[in-house]
């Protein structure tokens, strides 16, 4: 996989533990945590056994695996692993029915909000190594629940209109108020929470603003929301990464399970951006509850690791044919009308190379011609030449080939200093 | 994952290429392929659109993907990637239902046996590389077609007298006897193949045993398959690599798809160990053509990554409990009676030291207790220390805890200059 290397040398400074579970669940698990996209979940068909299902992103397995380890009580944890998804797929936005996450995670009991503010530390510490500017939205479910509350939306409404108000991404607020009232809210209702959650801003602001709203400030959950959101804002602060964070009251995310702080990173340049979310999660200290086992309180974060090269590879025009050699050496063979090829003699200076730990390649043909082989060297900076008679004399041929084919013979070098030799050609011709 | 980088080091060594392939595969494109073991491979519920399975190895899905991409003539590839299958699991063996391969192929038309050849050269790299000696026993598709053929076996029953004969390394002669006799061989039959099967040895030796053999001689299919396989010794030869080979004509491999030579790899000190092969593969020259656009001959190689950390983790005798932390730094406060914990500056710590790159934890609490925090840093080589007269004076303490919990309260620095002293004491605290 190209390099989520970024994301993991992150990820290790905060000593994170690499993690895997199974790409396998029971089908129960999964179906009853994703809400409406649960559509999307690939079930095995029955072949003896439970039934299974393939995991749809890697945070319930986490929940699963933290439920039945009774003995761990912290651990932060990541994961690089391919999800799946029967979604319709759409290459250039990086949607896929296969795709990698990389989930880091922090469970246990801590002081409110303090393993919230380092998963927002480590996104933009993240984002800042790949060099992508980015907006992070946050929100709170208990500001959203209460907010739907004051707004008079009934209690048996309150998901089917965060799902809804979660679409004003990318729907305009008339379709989001069709949408609502086809759910059942009245005109008035739905107005009223369309003035809540059309707005965003900075964390300080918002958190100004909301303060001195009459209406919301007599909300209880609305005022544990906030409480959380003000602590977070210090600790933002703290930790000088609060500057790319918008409080934005319409971020709901679709799944069922958070109950906190939650927040979804867009690309900066292109907050409309048809790739999407590129890292989202949030809070969800009930999931592990939920197996009957104990509870455990977590955080955590998914890095879209397909979308993030999508970006990547779009900026840096890659080409499309990227699968030809990256040898050092090409080992090539010479002679006149008897020639044999002198195959066993080129395999043994591969050998030789290849344990120097040199990538070196020959043509795979018993008797090569001239010009197969300089064609086949093409952009290996080094060549290895031999011929008969310098081998009879205990030596080869090596020659830089950064100025393509010429007549230039190379240089007459003793066949036990060969691999000294062809060191100091690659130095010279790979300049760093 | 753990240290696959072994191999895959080794494998840039000679130029392969990194390549990736779905998870899925259409159901008919894989159950014609593994013979008896295509029970174990596990299908998705029918969903609407195609019918589709997991892969259950990474050969067939590379196939399929040569034969589609009509514009590759040659290629080294390698896919580190999960297979997936319906089997018993066996966790001590390495043997589960979701397990890594790693799949190297040499895919393009060469001269007979240097590909091959290669295959059996990184082979030799990689498990010297892990420091496990093996033994790469190899055969010929051809030469046991042709022992058969000349034993009496009638040409329908070839394919079940090579898997039958394929357990001679798990099951007695007797067994493997019933067995053929099972499948319809008579007596007679059945002898002259265990007399054929029961030879191995070193390549030089078993080449002039089968070559002095008149009877075997004679037959077309095994000429052709000795030739492979003198050619193969002489470049093994040059490589440096035939030591460890040992010419098994027992050895027969399952899969249906082999056309020319094929090797297992086993645990030198251990031939019938219990982890079985820990890599295996062959040449299947006619894959490729099966899916009727192109034909295309390939030879490659499937490391059992789990199997083989499942050796290296047995003789580390590594603990079980892996999962504490790696921190390079704990961040301390402490103070009085009136002592507010210093959160937000212990925050701003940190992110100064993630900034340098160094791994760093602090206490996930507002005001954590001194012996917490001791605790919390048990193996962590440096600590920061936190007070606020130290602080107001623009100063911090740092000290090494190599040895553990004393009344040294360490060295006092300036602020400014806390990650070049944090630098100091981790290089004098941690020696190569």
């Amino acid at each position: 996989m190209p390099s989520s290397q970024t994301i993991t040398t992150t990820l290790r400074l905060h000593n994170a533990t690499p993690l895997e579970t199974p790409v396998f669940e029971l089908t129960p698990i999964l179906t009853s945590k994703y809400g409406e996209d649960a559509r999307l979940i690939y079930n095995l068909a029955p072949q003896g056994g439970e039934a299974l299902s393939l995991r749809y992103a890697l945070t319930v397995p986490f929940a699963r695996w933290l439920a039945m380890r009774t003995d761990i009580q912290h651990i932060k944890r990541y994961q690089i692993a391919k999800v799946y998804r029967r979604d319709q797929p759409a290459i250039a936005r990086g949607r896929l029915r296969e795709f990698y996450q990389c989930d880091f995670d922090i469970a246990g009991v801590y002081d409110p909000m303090i393993p919230d503010a380092e998963i927002l530390c480590i996104v933009a510490e993240v984002f800042e190594a790949f060099g992508i500017g980015v907006v992070v939205k946050v929100n709170h479910r208990k500001i959203l629940d209460g907010m739907f509350e004051v707004a008079g939306v009934p209690a048996d409404k309150i998901r089917a209109t965060s799902s809804a108000v979660d679409k004003l991404d990318k729907a305009s607020w008339e379709e989001v108020r069709e949408e609502l009232l086809g759910k059942g809210l009245s005109g008035e209702v739905a107005d009223c929470v369309g003035g809540f959650v059309r707005r965003s801003g900075g964390m300080r602001e918002m958190l100004q603003s909301l303060a001195s709203d009459a209406e919301l400030g007599a909300n209880k959950a609305v005022m544990e929301g906030l409480a959380d959101m003000k602590l977070l804002a210090s600790y933002l602060e703290a930790m000088d990464v609060i500057d790319n964070v918008s409080f934005d009251l319409s971020l709901a995310r679709g799944l069922d399970y958070y109950t906190g702080l939650i927040y979804e990173v867009v690309v900066a340049d292109d907050i409309t951006s048809q790739v999407g979310s590129i890292a989202a999660g949030g809070r969800y200290d009930d999931l592990v509850g939920m197996y009957g086992r104990r509870p455990l309180p977590c955080v955590g974060i998914s890095f879209g690791v397909d979308r993030i090269f999508t970006i990547l590879d779009a900026r840096r025009k890659k080409s499309v044919s990227d699968l030809g050699s990256q040898a050092q050496v090409y080992i090539m063979a010479f002679g006149g009308k008897e020639f044999d090829g002198l195959l066993l003699e080129r395999m043994r200076v591969a050998r030789q190379l290849w344990s120097a730990g040199i990538r070196a390649e020959f043509a795979a043909k018993v008797k090569p011609k001239p010009l197969q082989q300089f064609n086949a060297s093409e952009g290996v900076p080094v060549a290895v030449m031999l011929g008969h008679e310098e081998l009879e004399a205990g030596q080869v041929r090596v020659k830089c080939l950064a100025g393509g084919i010429s007549k230039d013979k190379g240089q007459l070098v003793a066949r036990e200093n060969l691999v000294e030799e062809v060191r100091k050609l690659l130095a010279s011709a790979t300049p760093e």
